[in-house]
């Protein structure tokens, strides 16, 4: 791992680094805030994770987290959404191919060598921040993420009991099996199998018995994705039918922006402290 | 006036505008947050001026401001920092021409048509916010900024007493009569005489008499632009000298980044709130 740069903020350190990945065969970055510590203490770790079009930059420039894994003592990990370079294969758009990974392990050609980032975020990145990250604490994770990456945070989370003891999302996509950014992107990555589908479909994946210790997900009422892709009507029902606990609150008037996330982040970072702290 | 977009956040509005400005002769954009109000309630306005290179879309996206001001119901405006399109001047390098306006009305040539940012913003802007923001109250302003924009700040509030109940700025530069980027700019914008750059040197104004209400200034210990650009210290010793009030905070370890910024925002918009609410 190799430091790309890093930046004294809020009493810690925004870091950015890069890593050849054994998953994706291509270098990755992702940054990492680690508030002051104590020397021998160990910090939860909150995951991230990013939607369309994002890399690690935009929540690191625009999340506004830092305030708040300051003041509960939480390291915030922030990983890029698909394998980058000349060298990977992408197609036109901007929901599917880089910037667009769905964090799957794709199985059709030509993405299957490179779009990995299911294991890339479930396994490698983690091995690698607990390796290069001492003060990180493994035992206590949480994880979040927007639209596309709250997608993964929920089927991340749901896929990997009693892995992370607090989940949330901000406008995650609730169903790839019912909006068609899902169906564009696990068609392509996956193939046309829907059964394939249903471990990549948090909605599925709840209906098939999984279960998450709880969740908040923070939804903006005129989020122009919200009735066509997002569904959350859909996680909604899926949590009511299987009893799983959730919070899911609509916010009426905000959009699909950082200036959404931005506003609900603190909320956010305190409902995982509750869990982590 | 018209608007660019709005955005819902932190249960206010954050609005991007255009208009022509009469000062600059070029379409000018801006931004404006609004924290929600009850009707006829008017609220404080905190100019903020940004650094070189910078438009207002910087700190509107970076500067983590509207936790703080909706919290204390302040209307943050964050201008541009110099007339922009192909029609106006510029020069090779960051530091002079289009986003290095440095807050003078030009007298040289090619600048003077276009580059009046003194008079944009001590007097075209305001009064298109006082028209366009009914919900602003002119009778209660403050201003701050970063590096030249804190110059602009400093400079702007003590050429005009009585105007800015509060005044801050952010790792701002001092004293343009002795550093490069001053002696670029105003050479430059003012022409060779000396003497003219006075008005537009914070350090030279407190020595002629110019006096602020309060000042607040944090500037990052390990900014790489401290020792030859920004030298805090002549600000500190002009403002001991003049027995002018203020406090200045060198913070260990910040660098000049929004990374800084940021993590004072929230420190600086209760100072104003101290003075304007």
């Amino acid at each position: 791992m190799e430091q790309v740069s890093t930046n004294r903020s809020y009493g810690g350190t925004q870091g950015v680094y890069t890593h050849d990945s054994r998953e994706t065969g291509t270098p990755m970055t992702f940054s990492v805030f680690v508030p002051d510590h104590a020397p021998g203490v160990k910090l939860p770790v909150l995951w991230y994770l990013s939607g369309l079009t994002c890399t690690h930059a935009n929540v690191t420039e625009k999340g506004e987290y830092r305030a708040a894994c300051a003041k509960h003592g939480i390291i915030f990990v922030a990983p890029d959404t698909s394998p980058r370079g000349d060298a990977v294969p992408d197609a036109e758009g901007y929901d599917f191919g880089k910037g667009a990974g769905f964090y799957v392990d794709a199985a059709e050609e030509p993405w299957a060598t490179n779009y990995r980032m299911r294991s890339y975020i479930e396994t490698e990145l983690p091995a690698l921040v607990a390796s290069e990250f001492p003060m990180a604490d493994m035992t206590r994770q949480g994880i979040t993420g927007h639209s596309m990456g709250g997608h993964g945070a929920l089927t991340i989370a749901l896929r990997n009991p009693g892995r992370f003891r607090s989940v949330s999302a901000f406008a995650p996509i609730v169903s790839p099996l019912n909006c068609p950014w899902g169906d564009k992107a696990l068609t392509g990555y996956i193939g046309a199998d829907r059964t394939n589908w249903r471990q990549y479909d948090a909605c599925a994946l709840i209906e098939d018995g999984a279960r998450l210790p709880d969740l908040l997900v923070d939804q903006g009422g005129a989020d122009n994705f919200l009735a066509e892709q997002l569904r959350t009507e859909l996680l909604i029902k899926a949590c009511e039918t299987a009893g799983q606990p959730a919070t899911i609150r609509i916010q009426p008037g905000y959009d699909h922006s950082y200036y959404f996330i931005s506003s609900y982040m603190t909320e956010h970072v305190a409902w995982h402290a509750k869990a982590l702290i």
